[in-house]
């Protein structure tokens, strides 16, 4: 069988990374071989490239160069380790993937949803989450949330008009694919947000073994 | 008047550098306000770039990242510094462009043309060279020379096969292209190929000068 990828997306502030956490432990609960991984990055290529992107005290990167380099270091993570994982049926439990292009990089900073879409066919190889949880929570809440972790990186000194884009392309997206998306309301605390996100995944677990 | 695009193509040891140099002084001699760049590289962004895909000690980079890497660095070079150059009646002269994708990530790496074709439509803004010099060696006479310089980079590790191929690319633009391209023979002694190359080139600038 198959492996599954599945992904967490979300703004800041939104709980990923303590969501991500239990979610990894969730899985492997349930018998499962799990990857975890994150983008940019991943691999020796994506951390490079993540370094360069978020924190390399590079102010001047257009929205063009932004999006090639999220692909290049999607291309290699795809590449490198998410194909054979699944083709060893090894589960992958992704911080970001595709769909934070199209939020960040298309939503955000205007790149032509079309142009993301071609990159996702040939550098991502057409692949695409089996299941996607959103953590949605207010772009104030989770800006709020964001400032007490300390320095932000290039893309989190962004103002409040770019993140309200991401999450509306985020929420959007949503909606157009009901059945790979999860909707999860991160303005609750993070207990309850941890919960919803473990739960969507042990009923998804479920079906994909029933239908086994 | 809008300034001219002049790049110096070619493969390993064909003499790009010192080329470059009395190139740079010839034209600044024709008193052309001149900014000389490479890549990838050129801008802060590209110069990580730089070090990431060549020097960085990554030795797994696939294709689809090799050239997406390169129109990273290639987008933000062209917005950051040849297009408000150009726009301001200065000249460029840069040690590789676009063609050098055709040639090393398209011939060398089998990515299809069509694909590198449209990267330089929208990360490029389509920006094509007013004039190539295309420095023309034997590969084994070029790989010969390239060994005497000391610790091969990453592009420069690959077997001789690679190298014909991007050979053979580069030819076949140039003679697809004879408007914009001059092919240099490369394998005489370092005299004779800068003193072709900047025939070449002040053929180039008389001819723009009658045509101004």
């Amino acid at each position: 069988m198959r492996g599954c990828l599945i992904t967490l997306e979300g703004g800041e502030g939104a709980g990923k990374s303590t969501v991500l956490n239990a979610l990894s432990e969730h899985i492997e609960a349930a018998g499962i071989k799990l990857l975890v991984t994150r983008e940019p990055g991943g691999t020796a290529l994506g951390e490079a490239i993540r370094s360069v992107v978020l924190d390399g005290g590079i102010d001047q990167v257009c929205a063009e160069s932004e999006l090639l380099l999220m692909f290049a270091a999607r291309a290699q993570l795809v590449r490198e380790r998410i194909v054979p994982a699944l083709s060893e049926n090894t589960w992958v439990l992704s911080d970001r993937f595709t769909d934070a292009s199209f939020a960040y990089q298309g939503g955000g900073r205007g790149q032509p949803e079309e142009r993301i879409a071609d990159l996702e066919r040939w550098a991502a190889q057409g692949i695409r989450p089996d299941l996607t949880l959103l953590l949605d929570v207010p772009v104030a809440v989770g800006l709020a949330r964001a400032q007490i972790r300390g320095e932000p990186d290039r893309i989190e000194r962004e103002q409040a008009g770019f993140f309200d884009r991401v999450r509306s392309t985020y929420r959007e997206r949503a909606k157009s694919e009901p059945s790979r998306f999860r909707i999860i309301d991160s303005s609750l605390d993070v207990g309850s947000v941890t919960a919803s996100a473990c739960a969507a995944v042990s009923e998804f677990i479920a079906t994909r073994r029933n239908s086994a």
